[in-house]
C-alpha cells in the first residue's frame, strides 16, 4: 500500500510541508503510545497485533467441519459482517456468499425463498450472543431450515465469546465453533476469526489476508514520512481539524465497493466523538464522477477525497470505432480509460483546491486486502490519538439501544418513554 | 409521501416555527417561478411535467419488440442508470436487471462471463451519443455478442436524444429506439424514458410509477406547510444554511439502497455549487446504528439525518425463543424489531440535538416511488431556487472530462497537461 499526500498541500483545507514536519513529533509519540499498547494486548490496541496473533489453522479446522456448499450466509451486523463481506464482494469465488446484516422482513423473505437451505453455511456471528437483530434473524433462518426439514446443527457455525447463548448453542448442539478474540472491537475484527471464517469457507487464502496484514504491522514506524498508513492517520486528522469534516473515500474498482463501507463503519464509529471526528462518504469512481464530483469541486470546502485503486486491472481492449468523435477510444482499454478518468479527478480536485489522497494498491487479492485494511486500521487508531478520543468504544449507540428494547417490551427503560414525547411537525398530501 | 419536521426545530443546528413561518414567503415566491418553468417547459423545470408529458404507449412499444427476456443490461452512467436502477432494485421482478454503469475491466469481463448473451436486451442510454464510458462499454458489449455469435441488433434499445451516434445506429439498424426528452438533465430523467424502459421490460406498472408522480405534482402548492415536498426541501435549505453541510440519507428499507445513491446523485449534482450544497451521505436502517449512529449523534453539528420507512412491511414472526435476555423477542416480529429501531433512532439523534428529518410511504410499490422520487426532485428544485443555484447545470465536471479526453489522445487540452504537473508526496511501504 502506497499513499500520496501531495495533492493535500496548498489546499483549501490545506496543510503544508510544515505542518507535516511539526505533527510528526506527535506521531512519533502516538506510534509509542500505539506500539506499548499491542505489547501489553491492551483493549483496542490488541487489534493490530491480529495478523500474528490469528491462528489460521483453528479456522480451517472449524470451518473443514463443512463439505464446500454452495452459499454461505453470514448473520452478524456491524463488524461482525462487514470484514467478510469486504473480501466476499471482492474476490471471486465459487462459493456465494450472503449477508443478514438487517432485520428488514421483506429482505428476510426474499432471501429465504431463494437460497439453497440444505447447501448453506449459517455463519452466525455475535460476541454476546446477544445482539438483538443477530438473534432474532439466526431464529427466523433456524425456524425457516425447521421446515425445509433440514437439520440446521449440521450447517450452522459459530463464532461468538466464551459465554452467552451462541456459546451454549454451540455447547449443547457441538456446532463448529470459533473464538472472537479479546480486546477487538467488532470493527477492527476482519483479520480475526470474525472475519475470515467465511473467507476460509469461500475458498480464499486465510494466510495471505494474513500475510497482508504483517506488511501493514511492519510499515508503521515513529514518523508519518516512513508509514503510509501513519501519513493517512495523520494528514486526514489534520485536513479535518483544518475543517475538512467530510472524507469521501472514492475507490477506482467495483470490487472495493464494500471496503468503502467498511472503511466507513471503521472511521464513523471510531472518531465520532466529543463533537469531533469525519462523515465517511462512500463514493465510487469513476461512476460518481457523474453524480458526487461537481459537489466535490465547486461545494463546501468542508471535505477531503480519497482516490483508491489497483495499478494492475484485466486487459479489456476497446474495439475500434468510427463512431464520430469516438475514434480515439479504439485501441486503448477500459483500464485505460478508468485510469484516465482516475487521473482527470485528482488533477480536477487539485485544480479547483480541493484536498485529495491517493492510495495505491497492487492488485485485489488477498495479500492486497489484507494490507489496505491493516493500514486503515492503524490510520485510524493514530488519528484517534492525536485527536485525543477514545477510538474502540463507541457510547453514542447505547441510548438507541435501550429505547429499542423498552419499545419491544425488553425492561423498563426511560429511553423508551422519551420516544412517545417526539415532536411532530407533519405535512401530509392532501 | 408523508414528511416529518418536527425534530429539525430545537435541534443544533435547528429550526424553529417562527423561521419556517417567514421562510414561507420566500418558499411562495419560488414555487410560482417553478410553476412558470413548469407551465413555460423551461429547461430543467420541465422534469417536475414529466408525470404529464410521459408516453407510456411509446415505451411499451419500444420494449414490446423484444419477447420476455430473462436479463436487461443498461449500459448508461449516473442519471442514465439510476432512476432505472433504483425502480429495479426496489421491487421484484422475474427478469434480472444489471447494469454496466462504470468501465471497471475486471467487473465488465465478469459479467460479460456471467450474462445469457443470447436472452438479454440491451438498453443503451446517452443523449448526446458521445459518453465516453457508456459507449465504450457499449462497443465492448457488442464485441462480445459477435464473438458469442448472437445478433446485438435483434437485442439493442436504445434510449437518445434526436442526434448522435446512438441515433444514427438506431436508423441503420433500425433498432427501437426511445427519445431523452427534452429539457430534462439525466439525474431528472427517472419518469421518462430514460428511467421507465428498464421498467417496462422488467414487467413493472409503469403508468402507476407515473400516477405516482402525478400525486406528487398535484401535492406541490405555495406553502411548505402544506406540501411534503416543499417542506422537505425548504427545511434542508434552513438546516444547510445554518452549517448542516451533510445530509444523511438512511432509508429503513432494504429495497430503497438504491433510491438513496439515486437521491446522492440529485442532491449533490444540483445543489453543489457555488460553495454552497449539501453532501448526500448514504447509509441503512438498522444496519447503520451499528456503524454511523455513534458519528451522528456525537460527531460533529455539521448534519442531519433523514430517516426514510414504508409503513406497511412483510409478516416475518420471530419465533418464541428462551435463549436468555431475548424472550421479549418471541411474539413479536422482524418489522416490529426494524420500526422499533427506527423510533429508536430518531429518538435518539433528538435527545441529542441533532436534527432529523421522516418521511414515510405507505408501502415500496410502483405509485410511491414515482411519488417519493417525483417529491426528492420537487424538493431539490425548491432548494435551489431557495439557495439560488443553477439546479439544472453541472459546470464543475467538464474540466475532468476534457483532461481524460486529453489523457486518452482525443485531442489537444491544457487540464491534460495540468496532470502530469501533480504534486507528489509519496510515502512508500519500504
Amino acid at each position: 500500500m502506497d499513499v500520496d499526500i501531495g495533492n493535500a498541500l496548498g489546499t483549501t483545507p490545506g496543510l503544508t510541508e510544515e505542518t507535516l514536519e511539526r505533527l510528526d513529533d506527535r506521531v512519533a509519540s502516538a506510534h509509542e503510545r500505539i506500539a506499548r499498547g499491542m505489547d501489553a494486548d491492551e483493549f483496542g490496541y490488541a487489534s493490530l497485533t491480529l495478523p500474528e496473533t490469528t491462528d489460521p489453522e483453528a479456522i480451517r479446522e472449524a470451518t473443514d467441519a463443512f463439505e464446500t456448499p454452495s452459499a454461505v450466509l453470514t448473520v452478524g451486523i456491524g463488524g461482525s459482517a462487514l470484514g467478510a463481506g469486504t473480501l466476499s464482494d471482492a474476490l471471486p469465488s465459487d462459493v456465494d456468499a450472503y449477508v443478514l446484516d438487517n432485520v428488514d422482513p421483506d429482505d428476510v423473505k426474499r432471501l429465504l425463498g431463494s437460497l439453497p437451505l440444505d447447501d448453506v453455511v449459517i455463519n452466525v456471528v455475535s460476541r454476546s450472543g446477544t445482539t438483538a437483530e443477530t438473534l432474532a434473524n439466526f431464529l427466523v433462518v433456524r425456524d425457516a431450515m425447521d421446515r425445509a426439514g433440514v437439520d440446521w446443527t449440521e450447517r450452522t457455525l459459530v463464532t461468538t465469546g466464551e459465554e452467552g447463548n451462541l456459546r451454549r448453542l454451540a455447547d449443547r448442539h457441538d456446532l463448529p465453533a470459533l473464538d472472537v478474540p479479546e480486546g477487538v472491537p467488532g470493527r477492527f475484527s476482519m483479520l480475526s476469526t470474525v472475519g475470515l471464517a467465511v473467507a476460509a469457507l469461500q475458498g480464499y487464502d486465510v494466510e495471505a489476508v494474513l500475510a497482508g496484514g504483517r506488511d501493514g504491522m511492519d510499515a508503521l514506524s515513529g514518523s508519518l514520512f516512513e508509514s503510509p498508513a501513519y501519513a493517512y492517520g495523520a494528514t486526514t486528522y489534520a485536513l479535518a481539524e483544518r475543517g475538512a469534516l467530510t472524507n469521501a473515500v472514492m475507490p477506482y474498482a467495483e470490487s472495493l465497493e464494500t471496503f468503502a463501507e467498511w472503511f466507513a463503519q471503521l472511521w464513523a464509529e471510531s472518531l465520532g466523538k466529543d463533537g469531533l471526528g469525519q462523515t465517511p462518504a462512500r463514493a465510487l469512481g469513476a461512476t460518481d464522477q457523474h453524480s458526487q464530483l461537481q459537489l466535490y469541486r465547486a461545494g463546501p470546502r468542508d471535505k477531503l477525497v480519497t482516490v483508491i485503486r489497483p495499478t494492475e486491472r484485466a486487459e479489456v481492449p476497446i474495439p475500434e470505432t468510427d463512431l464520430e468523435g469516438l475514434s480515439y477510444l479504439g485501441g486503448s482499454s477500459l483500464g485505460d480509460l478508468l485510469d484516465a478518468e482516475f487521473d482527470a479527478t485528482e488533477a480536477s480536485l487539485a485544480e479547483a483546491g480541493v484536498p485529495n489522497v491517493r492510495i495505491e494498491v497492487d492488485r485485489v487479492d488477498e495479500r492486497a486486502l489484507g494490507e489496505l485494511c491493516y493500514g486503515m486500521e492503524a490510520a485510524c487508531v493514530l488519528y484517534g490519538e492525536l485527536a485525543n478520543v477514545p477510538t474502540f468504544t463507541q457510547p453514542a449507540v447505547e441510548w438507541g439501544k435501550r429505547a429499542a428494547r423498552g419499545l419491544l417490551g425488553g425492561g423498563e427503560f426511560p429511553e423508551a418513554d422519551a420516544v412517545a414525547e417526539k415532536r411532530e411537525l407533519r405535512i401530509e398530501r392532501g
